[in-house]
């Protein structure tokens, strides 16, 4: 599947503020650059520009590759040894155009001083990073086909715990003790009196819980990011190559991409031999309140009324609200809108897809957190993608 | 290990131009920032502030993260709402600073004009590009760990590559022709005979290579990035989930990174069931390639001297010797410097870590390919990390 790619809005921004084109410089890990070329491992500068009846992408090298990445654009290669901004100007006299061009704000310093060097007026818009803020049904199956991904890592990380077992800390020497009482008489079964957790023969570790994450999501096709394993319950800082003990809360947060660089987001909380009321309670805060604020999306919605709703469902099992958070998730892990940073009434179109995001935590019991890819539409609130919110793996 | 990061050319160039500070602007993903900033996983827009005695760090969020990330500097939030350029002028003003301030080309053209809307005079500088040329003992250990990575990714398609078998197109069903000979009589161990690659039940096909190793690759802690695998042999473009015949040349290229960004580079061709007299003296001929340039690395070789060596002994193998490439490799999988856009007589320096790229392509036969990882130390060139060369996976 092709990503089509809509100027619709920056050709409208050009309408609005009679200006000749909408340029931007840049690397394709650029997110900005990145939703104007759908380009994939293209190297070097950049450059998009986009004017009112076509749209134009300058690559280095490689046109071929550049035209397979993207095939709505006509490519021109970029000069050799002359900066991307002289070039971009070039071309903008051989379309016969003159006047203002629009930029994002992070175009580069010296591309602009070129274009301005050749007699172009550079003026600031927004255009693009708000157009990105309501994805396309095409950027939504991407970012579903990421989730999917996301949940086969899940899957894993699940498999694992459940396969792990408690270490028997008087024969095995994988026991470090961290405060667990160690009989005498050990029992098989006798979860009391066992030590870290013991998987494929070695105690498992937030750093191979991590990795077995990333190879089964690398094996989806997509690229791990930045995985994230918490392991709590202990009053230290955990390390990522300490031993994960029963009854400790781990907490796994993916956020992998695909080739086309959109993300997804999937956290999990898991505990191998749980026996707490704590955490149960924990879980059903963090799950409520997820439900809570996915029946709240609707074209319209405010800001302040989802962080509300999180917020209170979290405190209404007598919780502190303040680890809930909605935030944009897209070419950028964590992107526009950032819901706390917005006024409460700000409104929320059809298209935004949102990470909900919820957690608690206590210093002895540590935490629990769950965080979901959602998306709003005319119909309501849809989840893309799912996977179970058991904390029993 | 930490990654500590000298500052020192940047504080040169301050004295030199008499400049009060360095400054840049942008996200972690930016290779220039990352270069100066050690971060992992940081959000939003951040900037580092060099002056003659100190390093800043402005992080819009998370500063404990940022402070682990980057235990050599002062770690200062960003102000909400404000600016980063604007904020950055603000600490300036703090420490009694004024006049230049000095920034790679690359700065947002938005933080430049807002420093000097506060009164700064912004000026170009090169200075952490050309740094960045020369890698310290740090990052060519942790090159190292990378390419050790991608070793562990190419031995996971080496051993798939070795476990696939011929498939029986009369018999299975799997087989799809592609010109080759369907006997009526196929005897089990006649390869004359025999369809696509068959690995666990199913034709094995240049995706299911391609997640394989990045499956091995993320198991080893490093992102995949771009691997791509070329299966040629045949005239029409594969496509990559066309399935892979017995005699194929396959290019296995991977470019994993570690979390701190640094990229490694490692490319294999692998032949199964080969019989080609043409594919072991390409074979032959690009090792030779990439053994005499490695021969001729010390501090102060020419880029020139290094792409002759590569194309000669291709040559003299009776190859076109213009599929060899030579390139700097480090925070971006292709970076300065480029020796084949350099004046043949550019000195390159101790430090430098390079991709060793040579190739041959036949229309007929396919492509045999290699690239390594070297670095030019001063007691000549040394490989970064080594996996084994033979065509027989």
């Amino acid at each position: 599947m092709s990503l089509s790619i809509d100027f619709e809005p920056v050709q409208r921004e050009l309408r609005d503020r009679d200006a000749c084109a909408f340029v931007h410089v840049g690397r394709e890990a650029d997110p900005t650059l990145r939703s104007l070329a759908r380009t994939a491992h293209l190297e070097g500068e950049l450059a998009v520009v986009v004017t009112a009846d076509q749209a134009l992408l300058l690559a280095p090298e490689a046109p071929d590759a550049a035209a397979e990445a993207y095939p709505d654009a006509q490519i021109l290669p970029a000069g050799e040894d002359i900066p991307t901004g002289t070039r971009v100007a070039t071309v903008l006299d051989d379309l016969g155009l003159s006047g203002t061009v629009l930029a994002p704000r992070t175009i580069p310093h010296d591309a602009a001083l070129y274009l301005e060097n050749e007699g172009f007026e550079v003026a600031s818009t927004a255009a693009v990073e708000d157009a990105r803020e309501a994805k396309t049904d095409a950027e939504q199956l991407r970012q579903t086909t990421v989730q999917s991904a996301a949940c086969a890592g899940m899957r894993r990380v699940a498999a694992v715990l459940a396969a792990a077992e408690p270490g028997d800390l008087t024969e095995d020497g994988h026991g470090h003790g961290h405060g667990h009482d160690s009989s005498p008489h050990p029992e098989p079964d006798d979860h009391d009196h066992d030590g870290p957790l013991i998987w494929e023969d070695a105690p498992l570790t937030a750093l191979r819980l991590r990795r077995e994450a990333d190879a089964a999501m690398a094996a989806e096709g997509v690229a791990p990011g930045t995985t994230s394993i918490g392991v709590a319950g202990r009053t230290a800082t955990p390390r990522s190559d300490d031993p994960i003990e029963p009854g400790d809360t781990v907490v796994v947060d993916l956020a992998p991409h695909g080739p086309d660089g959109y993300h997804g987001r999937l956290v999990r909380t898991f505990v191998v031999d749980g026996d707490g009321g704590w955490t149960r309670r924990a879980q059903l805060a963090v799950e409520t309140a997820l439900d809570a604020a996915l029946g709240e999306l609707e074209p319209g919605v405010t800001a302040g009324a989802v962080l509300t709703e999180l917020e209170a469902e979290v405190a209404a099992y007598g919780f502190d609200g303040d680890e809930t958070a909605a935030y944009g998730v897209g070419l950028e892990r964590r992107e526009a809108p950032l819901l706390g940073e917005l006024p409460d009434d700000t409104e929320l179109d059809a298209g935004t897809v949102l990470a909900l995001d919820a957690g608690v935590t206590d210093a002895e019991e540590g935490t629990v957190r769950l965080a979901e890819l959602v998306a709003i539409t005319d119909d309501g609130g849809r989840a893309l993608g799912a996977f179970p919110r058991s904390l029993s793996p």
